[in-house]
């Protein structure tokens, strides 16, 4: 909410591709709809292509642009850096930024390895020391009816928590002519399905059971090995020429995992679900209820009440657009469904929240990293003959 | 999209409530996300409260404010006012605005009776006439899915049209407990559910069929006569007290109707379907092929083609959010749904390209008219003992 | 259940087409899973033709036939008449048997016109004052979802009813090339999807919610007014040839109806409703509670308890497979759906079971009768320019 | 169909619970429906409890009565016995039937190890060379909509397999107080959610895909160690008392695997998913067409066509009731769908109809056996850290 005695928080964005448009909408959009305690002022966009940034920024509603993220470091007019650029260069950014005592926001998966998730908590546990705050882009914990999910557990409502099972399906590479990418080399995507959207399941169930996964016994699998080089490009990779390269990360991964309360899961993340364009699926079964999410049906959360009457239970849908729904209140009246880009907004509510209150926003860089911890076991496992691994907890 | 040369188009909005806020957030996002060749300018929003219009102005990104409609309509920095107040202001406020050279984005329904909406159709066609451009907000045309439903259509891919049913069903006043509330008096709202529901249902139908309503067989009803009287405040009308009030609008509206091509019609708009919080469900059947849709589930469309083999044949859930359907490739990848809200702006788009463009934008003032006839019809029909009545043709 | 010291009760079936097959199997499994006071005895099957009445007869499991139905009813070793013949000849069989001391099941529509049903009803009435019963064979009346939604009604849990909406949907003469049959033949049919498949959503409607319906606004259409005749048959009317016949029933009734209790009903019974081929969905809105049921997904009642928090209400999926619910304990564990026939065995219990007591079954042909008087108000309505037509009461 | 003159095929039944009262009423209604070349004749019901058997023989259908299965192997007026007893029994019995030239229908799972699935494969083998048959009881294949499933991958509709997801979701144990059952003990049931239910969906993604499991990595898991002893039985397992009994089986089996053709599988088997009662749920992705099903909604197949254009592309709910879909053409119109019991005399008019042209049935007992060694792989791969289990080829 625009007001003239609001303290105001510069932000410096650096990316500003499919995330960057994401992200620019939320810091622009969450003032108008949410009350917070500092005004987002959206100072410098950053990226290395001058014409390209510089139309970006007047697209996207930044009021400067810088070619060199350093740049964007240095600048006084720069409170928070929010990172948008491939994972390889996470940790680099982020270290440099929260060093020289800027708030980060980070887009997942948090970095490419172990070793530079570890680097990255570390360099958050020394800032939040100084009042520095960091977070990880998370935003489908945003959804409300993920967050309303949370809430029936941490209730009790479920009671104990026995199945968890989760699938993220994808079908944009299913056909075997879609041409290489970035996304699907390893030293730039540090994995392929697993990290790029498998992550987003092992936080989703994590966040709403409360439960941390100890161990995972997995499969990768790479049904197309070799793909056309793009001969133009487009959003998702454009289309293919005559020349191939080498698909070096997974096209799909699998894995049975088991939880901190005794919980077993199932995970499946794919972009070779055809016919499934982002379906974001978790199941949860306790011993006094169930929960049934799909993002294809993102504003509805499907609840069974072990405590109802046997002739008169069954999966209640539930359209969380009520007013009492975690963020509902703020947008429209019940009924009025939000999209996707809903959840960057409420990520920007949620961090400016906690950066006013000084307190550490969640999730943190340090769940970040057990997120990595997870998909690293998965890979490892994957090498081991499917063996259980176990999470290195912190 | 905002770019130094890119002429303007100063924006004047009279009404900050529910719809005051929808209108400025698609006034702000549409040039972020979409190439148009007018840049919008928040100029001023008009509202009678000083205190209220002035934090209503900073909150929703308006530049500066007015207290009296009037003082919007003289002002040369407002190119195009749009109007978001009750329906009894509609006709002297859309007209002025039209008499003073200003295009007009007037909410629907257009006006509480025929002879304001006759007028209103009147100015616009006159105004038109000098380049000035005029439409009705019927915002849910702008749902891709419903782009999508008349596309298919129209390439005949239904074939005949024989049937068409459509419920809108809301539920907030279900309680007879909820109290009064300007929507529940005829002289403010001019009817009921008929013209606040029912008149999207009329329009969305006729709109994807390409056919007009010819003649209707109505009955109306009021569940709940007496109300108390609001002792406080909300978005619905808050908390009741011990006085009350008449309810001298329709509480439910069901009809049949024949359309000109031929097809069935069955319609119901209710505010007492408990359950159900924002329904818009129209089904489509013809010769060829059916369709089904469901606001609840926005993203989706149902389509039946006829065409294929009896044993594979089902009806196909789209989901619309494919770069090829009706304004997705504006906004993220496919399976990324969007929310109540992107309506509003499609529409701000499509208004803007028209005026840039020079053409008429649809819906026009004559489209509202005849919805306007329509919901006359199904009172004269509901008051005649339900004997079918004619709707009059331009 | 077999048992040598049971009474019998001697069974005569008169027509062995799709009813006949599905009441022969009902005939034969009612004591294989419900323990019945009286074992049905397949006595005998008629039907004119002599050699296809015998293959019948041996493939469904009579132990004699007759090729005249009078025959039937002189037979000592019948106890009842299943009427399972066309309209047109209900009256004439169910009276004669009456007379004769047979009790009598007789299909529905009860009759052809208000004229013969209300002599069946007096034959009924007078027949049970000598012990005899009658019944008419609403059978999706025993669906347990349709009696789990009756029983809610009942209980209370909806509160007062205020919205009725039903439909039944078919497709199988979608397509003008369909030949003709006798059910498109008015002298025969009396009616086509009015009284086919209207008959039934009416009875449905009345029997939830325990209203009866006061008075209708009609319409009917004929969208395809002249067919092949068919050149050879089919299950429903084989394929057509040169000649073509003139359709003189409805292919759709929409209409508008009034509850005795107050609440509102719209209906739709049609054959052209592409893509649906046996759809029978009923909705019932009241101040406490809602349902919704679709036949096309029959095992599954949607059920909304107004009384849950709004936070965590929503139509519940009920699977009816639980052991409490209606008629499911005999059969077999949750979670193992039922199909369209057990809906005629049902019906046998039902029957038997009132029998053997001693008392009158419902739906009984006074029942039957009501539902021809809004039949018979639909067309008079749909005659006289969809003017509110008043039901006759008993 | 019962004919003066058609041969017929004398059946004696073991076991009268669960499992035999849908195989009695299999038998007694194929021959009513189908048109099958012999005409089976319910012999002989065999059970330890002469009273019992005698109740059950009368009800179900059976002409006489034996309380020791080896008199029914002797009898000259059996040629098939049908075993539906705890699985512990089946090698013994089933071996001694073929040995005796009589026909065997075995219910899954085949036995209780690999070893007495090898010597009953062994023994099948012998008796086919003599012209007696075999069969194993996985009836969910005879559900028409996973028919057509095969029938779409088999046709090349799906293209390359990539992924097979299956999970068989209970919750009849969710309860720790519901009591002991020889279903819990592993000397009785061999094992319990795995073998009871995970050996239906392995058997049913095999039989869609047409491929069989390669290896396996997987996990079990047993929530409830400790259960009352049944005070009182019921269907199952009744309501439990103060004594308690240790749990012997799996409660839930969740699993990887690797098909033939190079698809990735996940399996998922519980008794404690709470609010699923019967969920089989089995999708596959192609890589031009993707399948879903869920035996909730047991007569609805979803197909998504990847050669339908992207805007009109989406999952077909394709209502597997007409007359080209397997099975279906005996039985109803369009619509009208089949439940559960169905399954079961499909499976009985296969079988007769292998029988009647010397062929032999599938499932085989060798198809039993490469089930069970699959279920084998699973407990080892659990018993060793969930590693990479390959799975022993014939």
């Amino acid at each position: 909410m625009t007001s003239p005695g609001r303290p105001t928080l510069g932000v410096g964005l650096i990316g500003y591709a499919f995330m960057g448009a994401a992200h620019s909408h939320a810091w622009r959009t969450a003032p108008r709809f949410f009350d917070l305690a500092l005004e987002p002022r959206l100072a410098v966009l950053a990226g290395r292509n001058p014409a390209a940034v510089t139309e970006a920024a007047g697209r996207l509603g930044w009021a400067g642009t810088e070619t060199d993220w350093r740049r964007v470091i240095e600048r006084d007019d720069v409170d928070l850096v929010d990172v948008c650029t491939p994972g390889d260069t996470h940790a680099e950014i982020a270290i440099a930024a929260l060093e020289a005592g800027k708030h980060v926001l980070c887009e997942k998966p948090l970095a490419n390895s172990v070793a530079e998730a570890e680097a990255m908590a570390d360099a958050a546990a020394k800032a939040a020391a100084r009042g520095v705050r960091s977070m990880v882009g998370f935003t489908y914990r945003r959804v409300p009816a993920i967050g309303l999910a949370r809430q029936l557990v941490a209730e009790g409502r479920l009671g104990q928590i026995r199945h968890v099972r989760a699938q993220y399906l994808q079908d944009w590479i299913a056909d075997p002519a879609a041409p290489m990418s970035w996304r699907l080399e390893k030293d730039k995507a540090g994995s392929g399905a697993l990290g790029d959207i498998g992550a987003h399941i092992v936080d989703l169930t994590q966040y709403i059971t409360g439960q941390a996964l100890r161990g995972v016994s997995a499969m990768l699998e790479t049904f197309v090995e070799e793909r056309p080089l793009p001969a133009s490009t487009g959003k998702l990779g454009g289309v293919g020429g005559a020349e191939t390269g080498r698909v070096t990360v997974d096209d799909a991964a699998v894995f049975l995992g088991r939880f901190s309360g005794g919980a077993l899961g199932t995970f499946e993340a794919t972009r070779f679900a055809l016919g499934r364009k982002n379906a974001i699926r978790i199941e949860v079964n306790g011993s006094a209820g169930s929960l049934a999410f799909d993002f294809e049906d993102m504003n509805v959360l499907h609840f069974f009440d072990g405590s109802d009457p046997a002739e008169t239970a069954g999966f209640r849908r539930i359209v969380v657009t009520e007013p009492g729904h975690p963020y509902v209140g703020a947008w429209w009246p019940a009924g009025h469904g939000l999209g996707y880009e809903h959840g960057f907004t409420h990520q920007v509510v949620d961090l400016v929240t906690a950066i006013a209150k000084d307190e550490d926003p969640a999730p943190s860089f340090a769940d970040g990293l057990q997120i990595q911890r997870v998909l690293d076991a998965v890979e490892r496992s994957a090498a081991a003959n499917s063996a259980f691994t176990e999470i290195q907890e912190s």
